[in-house]
């Protein structure tokens, strides 16, 4: 039966210095390189093994399903890349860190945009170093110039139905490897979370987490793989 | 206009113990790590960049593109993988090594095998420990019972026609990372090598080897990318 497996990138850089991410491209610390083996190691340990993979365009997504896949012996499997896995995009917030943004913008403004669910941060300035305009890899994207989760959701979503949804359809088993916010998209979306609830639900790093699907390809119930 | 970049593997575990290795799965040395860390540097020095990539389900291939690719800032492009860039098979002779193989069949055999164009070492026996058939990576796949360096050929330049060529067609910078006898399959057909002369030709590990194409999709001179 089609099988999904979700796997949210190991820490990154910024994630220990507590910044703002989004769509920055940041790798992994030595601790995410070792999360990202674990969760491989995890996968070849319970059986349950990928047999197509999607990940977004960004390094520590990347890297973190190579690093699965060589652990639990899959290098070999298709992988298909793309922006809609993403992370959400931070707009003017991209860069900074958590004392700097309460600084700028006030701890009450700040705890807003983290955990609303359709309120994006203010837009990323004029000549930004984290823009992204000359970065060959988004020619073509319309990359966002801010992004709330629920605008997240809606530019994740359409991928699932076109890609991941399909592969599932013929009996794969699926690896997502991804980021926070791309995967609460899909998380809300399978397990009927509701707007008030998906913005504090955390997604744990290097936790997969499985739901099983019926031949109506209806999911089944979320669980981490490590608790089967 | 199209570029055509090939890289052979980096430095294997068998190349170091001088075993034949064909379909057998083996993983880099540590200098073939580096090798291909450092083929990745000089594309990213040279200014060369893929905008596509190819390989082939064996780890040694896809390992040493995920390392060029890391080191030239390059990991989000597409990347597809296929069996018909695998290396030769070398069939009875996997697993052995040169002293094994003179031991075996005599050192004037073992020369006619490695240096002829058609003539296929014999078969891999029945309940070899090298046999794939169990391996769910080629389920579907006609695993071939041994390749002559014809048979090899035979089998990589159809994939060159139905996806690499395409690929050149739209413009695309094309990596591929493959292995010494799908790549000379790749460099008889552009570089017009007699059958006589190519099984001498040696493609260096995790050396950058370029063709420029024309509007017309003619491959220019042959060279490495390190003497440009």
């Amino acid at each position: 039966m089609p099988t999904l497996i979700l796997v949210r990138h190991g820490q990154s850089r910024w994630n220990l210095e507590n910044r703002f991410t989004g769509w920055w491209d940041v790798d992994l610390t030595e601790q995410g390189v070792a999360e990202a083996r674990a969760a491989g190691e995890l996968l070849e340990k319970t059986g349950l093994l990928p047999t197509c993979a999607f990940t977004s365009l960004q390094t520590r997504a990347i890297k973190t399903l190579h690093l699965a896949l060589e652990a639990c012996g899959r290098l070999w499997i298709p992988e298909v890349k793309h922006w809609r896995l993403n992370e959400r995009h931070y707009g003017g917030l991209t860069g900074l860190n958590k004392a700097e943004t309460a600084e700028k913008h006030g701890e009450e403004q700040v705890r807003i945009w983290r955990r609303s669910f359709d309120i994006p941060p203010p837009e990323m300035e004029a000549g930004s170093p984290y823009a992204l305009s000359a970065d060959p890899r988004y020619a073509g994207i319309p990359v966002p110039a801010t992004e709330s989760l629920k605008l997240t959701i809606e530019r994740v979503l359409p991928y699932w139905e076109s890609a991941i949804l399909p592969a599932l359809a013929q009996g794969e088993t699926v690896l997502v490897s991804a980021h926070g916010n791309s995967l609460r998209a899909l998380v809300k979306h399978l397990s009927g979370i509701s707007d008030a609830e998906i913005a504090a639900l955390e997604i744990p790093t290097g936790q997969p987490i499985v739901y099983d699907f019926d031949a109506a390809l209806q999911a089944g119930e979320r669980h981490y793989l490590k608790d089967r």
